[in-house]
């Protein structure tokens, strides 16, 4: 579905244009193309592909989908892979965008993501002596926001892993909790996926050989490195984390283990001594003096009780009870 | 065996040729044969390498087989090995293929694999405008459907884990879900083998110095190396699953032999108490009232089965039971 | 809030001069001008930006915060990130730096932390000397205290994985010391956050191509890369140590629940043998000798005494009680 | 010892020479001297030193033994040192071949290993068209045939481990397991001691700048990189399996102690069933109609067979017995 | 403490002098000094500097220790750290040592450590065509000195964790073997701070850009670090094994939990059968031939004992005793 299509003169919006008019926008000085798509029909493709002159194995890419996040060099164009991250519910959602960068236009393909672009489009807009930058100043604009909407999915991480932190100290070392954990390293694993080869990407626009279309523009890119470096290491340390909550949950378990069997046996004890006391009174010798004292019965009892208490009292010194 | 001998000229097929024609196709300009064949004799081998001057280690890597995945450059002409996967039940099969290109001949050896080449075949002639860029356009045809063979396996691992997760989540720990974590690694492994040093390969004929028979197509060798790089992120993800799962269904199993250790407690409270309770009306005490009341021993067993019914209630409610 | 403001001519200090007079200074050969902020407001960031024409993409980094150490070349000038970290309790606070330095200024915002840089612009002033290297040598001054104010946190978590070591292997297998660990393990997370980052821009100041404020001190700049690569071998070795220590834990509890569970069956031992020689005498057969011995009772009594404390003495010498 | 000392011209042998005449032949074109040494006296190496003027430091490194393996350039001859890999038994011996490489000599010095290189030889003189190559295709033949030798090792661990696998999957958990592990673990690290740093010298006669004595034979070298190569996969990927199957094994002795808690909780039940219903009938109440019955003993103890009977096939039903 | 300082021309000792005359013989050609200070005073250190012009920064790194073993160039001078490890004991001792190295002065300044370096000197006079090389050579000799006394520290730690292993595998899996593979992993922590870093060290001096005043050493350089190489390798392999020992050992920990609990569960069925029995005959039936017979006491206390000793027979063919 084509979402805009605009024409932009000296970093100034000309017109909101049909896909057909853009040929005789590119041949104009000073001009270039916006378009922004959105799960397009292969035909959109197509046609886009002829429009632009994109190579075909650009268009195959963003056609299938399901691509690892990177930069392919097409003499003067660019085509660049980015995943978009959205958290639905407790699950993270990936969706992609394909950008095609050429000197007078500039194509993104979104997919499988509900948020566009619009307010990129609007803020670029309100600077046009940024965008008189022209379509590698977009793409500078479309990574920035892309890579800043991968914060608050971080923090979102960050906080369930504080909170699975504080339930297993707080002794719940039960199956939701590994389960959680096991999730957490899972949805760390996409966000990684996610910027982990974007760095590369960004590296490539603002050090060493820059493609020419993103000259003059290297600090710009630079700050996305800088932003994709900052989660990469946020994401490093947090998979640290859960894997030590992880092993840390597995000692909280044994202990957990321990501290069952220490009251267990406590009870048990309670249990077993007035037993064997009861043991020793239900013998049948003939001779045994403390049956047939008046207070024998009462006593054997009340000797139960009172070993049972001092058990109880040193069961709960020792804290297994 | 030989499967095919065909010569091509401009990206046009001539002719199903034998092998002791080969040469004279060989002396025509714009002129290529590409050559198949499947768990070849060391005679055919031997034919072959006279055929087109083949280098004699690489007839011996080829004969032997068992080579790890590689790009190798004898003067003007390359040998590369790539394995084939092919699931059969539950286990991984790994083929080989090793090819040889020369400016005008490709040579496919295939073994100890079922699925063959010729839909790669089918589809260049489709294509002869692509087919033209000769040897090298083939070797990537080829290089791609190898590659594309992997991400089915892939899938069918990942599907794999997801059931292994669900069982082991689903408090079926057992050995049979330990056993299948221990294959999926063996076989995440084997997948590994096959990709990881092809990236190496691909790399090679894209980027840097690029082989001059491999020249101008930089781009096809890019998009392979791109999926080549997308199956690696991926496999490596799968193997930190499968190794976090296995920590993991350790906690799983401490907690279920708690679990069991706790009912286990509590079936022999059950019994414990009751056993008790006869004990202290088994002494023998010349003085003990209630052994003389109508209701003595009913009231001892109905106080049995009280009590018991109590604790059940208690181990219930703390999910002991 | 503005902490300082002077202006330095050929090392010597000339005076405290306020923000909208920096420009004259500038002008003036030989001179250059130190300015330290402290959680600046943001008007106070855009009168910098203005004054020292600083760039529009520092100047947001600054304001927002939360950045990972790095340094930006931006044309002739630099900017530069670091962390400021304070322990306070038993946590550790992470403030930071921000520095801006040109060939005639240097700037430091500081946002978050207690402690400033008071103390190095007095030993500064005190070399005059050293301070006509201008600019870079006051960011070499800022840089060489911060790093050299991480040594005394490394020396604390050191301290603090010594007491976690003693108390385990004291048998003190508790959860309070896997807590403890778990958090040293986030506070080293924390210190290698701030310096790691930091190698890389210590590194870009001595070795390779130096930017060419710095030229003439990359001794000085070596020896900051030196104490952080000191400080870096000590993080990553007291990482595996806690890490070690996580696991080591593990058998030391899994040790003290086997001596438990031995030490549980010693008393069981203690109770079950009693229990059944007093079944013994409590079977109801007519022909039992013993039961109509005189000393029948009290040797019954006796063995079961008898029998206990050689199972005590045989507990004791292996060591089960 | 000698073993060997053998001119040859053009790659045809010429004699057998004592190690006296070496000088005299040294001095002919086209010609070089290949000498073989076993477990050398300090004098045998002195004699050899001075006869082809080899460097103190190679020397003493042969003399002294335990070296890594390694190459080193002295001028334009090389010194190389390999690792000879026995299995004796269940364990691995680690013997060592150090190499002299001149332009007109090879002297291997092979230590601690049975098995020497008079198969190289043969083979050598028997292809005197390679033979030509010299030294360096001696040097070739000799790493080309350590290295093969490595791979029956590597087969033999990878028994090693199916073995293993296969017996703890059985159940086998036991230590003597526990011990092969850790024993191939070991054995794995003295073949990756061997291997790994070969590589690097392979690698460095076959790429970049080769040592001149070595021009014109990197396809051959190559081709040993590429065996090392695949042998360094191997070893990696049994290494990973040990430890997973190090990990896996907790797990299933875990899952084990599950299994004999279960069986002893269910042996136990059989007996204190009954223990308690012995215990009720042996209650004193005078008022217990049962135990008048005719029939109250025998179906005291029916019920006592019969309620074992049902949890026998209770216990057998839910697989804990 | 100033322990020598000699003047050598042409490596030939000259004479013992004091530090004051040292500028007098800096003057003459083909002269060098050689001092060796231990746990200097601030103010001899002071006289160094003064003396040899020595750089503030490394003069205050010597002073201060606790460095990181590291080389320095300043000009065409080096500053060079290495650590000195001592058994004291079951502990590790670092000391350190700096060395000032000029065209032609050489300066050691040993701290914390015992053994000197009185050997070496000794040695290099004994061999003046060496010496001759100036102060890099003794400089190599000092590193080769330094570097050989690692490797009997790694022996010993190789036969504790031999020790360690032996004692494990023959089941004392107890805290105090524990606490030796946490100290081993501590030790070899220590070992590996103080040759890591000088890998690189010895690297710069031996490839590469070679300091000017290393020049026409490298071959003894190189040896060096292939030393240092050798001993890397060693200790992570220690490393990894002591790892996978302490893993292992959980495990046997596990094991050996499982035995106990089935040697326990074997004892309580020694006694709880036969107090199952003695319950059965302690009840109360009116009817039980049982009773009267005469022998029926004896036979009941023989079936004990017989099914006790039919128990005992099960559980040793079951390994449970």
């Amino acid at each position: 579905m084509l979402v805009n299509c605009v024409a932009y003169h000296r970093g100034q919006k000309l017109a909101d244009i049909p896909i057909a008019e853009v040929r005789t926008h590119l041949e104009r000085r000073d001009c270039f193309v916006w378009v922004a798509l959105k799960d397009p029909e292969p035909d959109e493709l197509t046609a886009l592909q002829q429009e632009f002159n994109l190579h075909e194995l650009a268009i195959e890419d963003a056609q299938k989908g399901h691509q690892r996040p990177k930069i392919d060099e097409y003499g003067s164009s660019l085509f660049v892979v980015m995943h978009l991250i959205e958290p639905i519910g407790p699950d993270l959602l990936t969706g992609e965008v394909a950008i095609f960068v050429g000197p007078q236009y500039i194509v993104s393909v979104r997919r499988d993501a509900q948020l566009g672009f619009t307010d990129v489009r609007r803020r670029c807009e309100l600077e046009p002596e940024l965008l008189q930058h022209g379509p590698a100043y977009v793409l500078y604009a479309l990574m920035d926001n892309i890579v800043d909407r991968y914060f608050p999915v971080l923090d979102q991480l960050t906080a369930e892993i504080e909170e699975v932190e504080e339930r297993i100290f707080a002794g719940q070392t039960t199956r939701a909790q590994i389960e959680a954990m096991y999730s957490l390293k899972r949805k760390l694993m996409t966000l990684d996926h996610a910027t982990q080869p974007l760095i590369e990407v960004a590296g490539k626009l603002h050090g060493g050989r820059v493609p020419p279309i993103c000259a003059g523009l290297h600090d710009y890119f630079r700050d996305v490195y800088d932003h994709l470096l900052r989660l990469k290491q946020s994401i490093d340390n947090l998979r640290d984390m859960v894997t030590t909550a992880i092993s840390v949950n597995l000692s909280l378990i044994t202990i957990q283990e321990n501290e069952v069997t220490k009251r267990l046996a406590a009870y048990a004890a309670l249990v077993a001594v007035p037993t064997m006391i009861a043991g020793v009174y239900g013998m049948n010798f003939a001779n045994m003096p403390e049956l047939r004292w008046a207070w024998g019965y009462p006593s054997a009892l009340a000797s139960m009780v009172l070993i049972d208490l001092y058990l109880v009292y040193r069961f709960k010194k020792a804290r297994w009870m």
